[in-house]
């Protein structure tokens, strides 16, 4: 079978024409398969227009052994690709009874019949294999090159083609289970590589850089990057080898050598681990509960918890209180401290923490309140100040914060900056068995 | 001159083809071109390899009247887009004695001699319209259609060009100060161009095309395209026009006619409006409270309240009950309903949002419970099973739905059709005074 060296990416969407968004699924395409080995020669966007698909797809098609192309796979009529690509690679349509049940299967389990913009769906090109779609309506496929079919016509092109459906929650998953697989024996490099992503919270991006500067200028083995991202710091590391093994001893000694000139317990967690993961498995390792109790942000604690998978065995409950008469009803905290320090004081984080920890009883409760704008700060209670309090079973700690991002940003920062106390106590006091 | 009608995008660097970053130089210009009421028929990244920006340049200017470039202009050695411009719109390269001075006294306010490489960049292309670089080095400029230069050739195009610096800092600036000015002469009639958005939630992509395509079809002036994402549907019309006023005319023409051919109530608000914004103005134009009682969406509904600014004049608090123990103490679920039907049925999603509106004493209260996933169901109780229950002050209303998506969009999904029940039964219940 043909060996495949290059690759390019063929991204569908009137949408990104017009400056709605940019093209993130032609950059996480990219990293993936930068990861492969393969090289990307061209990044299109092309409007969904047959001409506009066509030519691009003709472009890509003579940069590259093989084009990637997302998008226009839907139910209406502005989706065109299924058609452009049949000719424009050399395959006829033809209806695939599976992906067919699987639409069916789809829309009964929702209760709902097959609409009719639907079933064009089940059309897939003759002789691809098909990506079944777990995540959505649209199938992918991969489909090899005209002449591995004993196709040709003057108007075929020679590459290879993949066609994803556009939606990234779709074209992720659905890459990541079919293609490595369906293109593993035409890639031709013994290449690893390997990025590796250190998290830190709670840091400026200036002061890390100044730990780590000279080891990334000493190592020349191994790419750095310091990326600062709204959820915090990412440290990353990428690694080439040209065995797996190698590949994860050189990455492991680099991660520890990066790790130990860092300040104690700096790095929260790596790769796809979320700084709310990182509390629950402290958590459910010292088989202990946690609660909360917000003001300012609005559940927003609750909800990073609870998004993590199983939150349940440590995760009771949250009092999102957010009126003073909430505070007062559903948390006790005292009209006198309301009146005397304002709602937003360390007194009434304190009192919130204690009170939720003491009524849902559990071993830790977190709260938060604030002002995150962009209304309701004054001169000595600017907008961005937050009072973050953590109650335990010995103490309640506030941290007072005054965070100078917009609204959205200011909440985050709130609740992660409360994530983070929890995880440095509980890293700082260890359960004694 | 020539008029010109569409516009192709090439940005360049290897960076981008690596997926280190998206494009968002492509979406900024793309933005931009469009308000010039210019149409974006192609936007391609190439790396910094000469024979891929080449072939990317051809491209794009087989496909439209104006090319424009970013990136590649720099001091360094992989910086080879001037040449290959200069060759692929046939105009040689001249020394312009104001860009040197310029770069010269941009070095010498920093003290510093210029540096060898930043010499080349004072060559531009012979009869170019020049864009001096007030936040960088790397000139710009625009070359006008080569047969109005008197210049033909085999390998010449015939599209314009306008090369800018890949920097965001300077790209941005030296557009706007520009671009607009030395297109204006070229730009056909319609200098004004809207792309109005209409939001829909909780109907399929499927369903809203069929009530809509023959309008699509059959009304050339407007572009329209329907966009399917995480939080729900797009409408988008993208319309043209002489003058401000015939275009606001045209876009309320076109957006009445859309409205009238969806459900009732279907669009839940237009442009930046998010569905919590628009539950918020109306609650707040009635002078009525919500609370919220959450179990699967673990404080998601309450989050999404209080991503509003102002959100305190409506939204009194949350209960954020995850745990079973939690739904007893903090709602007064009977014990006796949870080992009858479950946490997860319509009798205890009613007791919650009964209980929550009951006890904070708001107008409405909304609660969720369910399975978000990906574990905890069976064969009864499947994973995405949801009940989102709405307490009025005349009734409970409870809707069963099943979600089939990862944990994440089904707690979103979740929480976003408690919202649009709580708007639905408010548009249906209007208040009279």
């Amino acid at each position: 079978v043909k060996q495949f060296k290059t690759v390019a990416i063929v991204s569908t969407g009137t949408e990104i024409l017009q400056g709605m968004y940019a093209d993130t699924n032609a950059q996480w395409l990219a990293q993936r398969l930068c990861g492969l080995g393969l090289r990307v020669v061209a990044e299109t966007a092309a409007p969904d227009d047959a001409a506009c698909v066509e030519s691009a797809l003709r472009f890509a098609a003579r940069r590259a052994d093989l084009v990637i192309c997302s998008g226009g796979l839907g139910p209406t009529g502005d989706d065109v690709n299924c058609e452009i690509l049949s000719r424009v690679f050399g395959a006829k349509l033809v209806y695939d009874n599976h992906v067919h049940d699987m639409i069916v299967e789809r829309f009964s389990r929702r209760g709902v019949e097959v609409p009719t913009g639907n079933d064009k769906q089940s059309y897939v090109p003759e002789g691809a294999s098909v990506f079944y779609n777990d995540w959505g309506t649209a199938p992918g496929w991969f489909l090899s090159p005209a002449d591995e079919r004993g196709v040709s016509g003057d108007d075929v092109v020679a590459a290879a083609a993949i066609a994803l459906p556009g939606p990234p929650k779709e074209l992720k998953p659905m890459f990541d289970r079919y293609v490595p697989e369906i293109l593993a024996e035409r890639l031709s490099g013994d290449l690893f590589v390997r990025t590796h992503t250190l998290h830190i919270y709670g840091y400026p991006e200036s002061e890390i850089g100044t730990y780590v500067s000279q080891m990334f200028r000493a190592r020349s083995d191994v790419d750095f990057t310091i990326l600062a991202r709204p959820m915090g710091i990412d440290l990353r590391i990428t690694g080439h080898a040209a065995t797996v093994e190698a590949l994860d001893a050189l990455i492991d000694e680099v991660e520890r050598e990066t790790v130990s000139l860092l300040p104690r317990n700096a790095v929260y967690g790596t790769d796809n681990v979320s700084l709310a993961e990182v509390v629950g498995d402290l958590l459910k390792s010292r088989g202990e509960w946690v609660s909360t109790a917000e003001s300012c942000t609005g559940g927003l604690i609750s909800k990073f918890l609870t998004d993590v998978p199983g939150s349940s065995s440590w995760f009771e409950c949250g009092y999102v209180t957010y009126a003073n008469s909430a505070k007062m009803l559903m948390l006790d905290v005292s009209a006198d401290t309301l009146s005397t320090y304002g709602a937003v004081s360390e007194e009434t984080a304190r009192e919130m923490a204690a009170s939720a920890r003491r009524l849902s009883g559990t071993d830790y409760a977190l709260a938060t309140t604030g002002i995150a704008g962009p209304g309701g700060g004054s001169d000595t209670k600017p907008v961005g100040l937050v009072y973050i309090a953590l109650a335990t079973s010995t103490e309640v700690i506030v941290k007072k914060q005054v965070f100078l991002f917009d609204r959205e940003l200011n909440r985050v920062h709130a609740a992660l900056t409360a994530l983070n106390m929890l995880r440095g106590y509980m890293m700082e006091h260890p359960v004694h068995s």
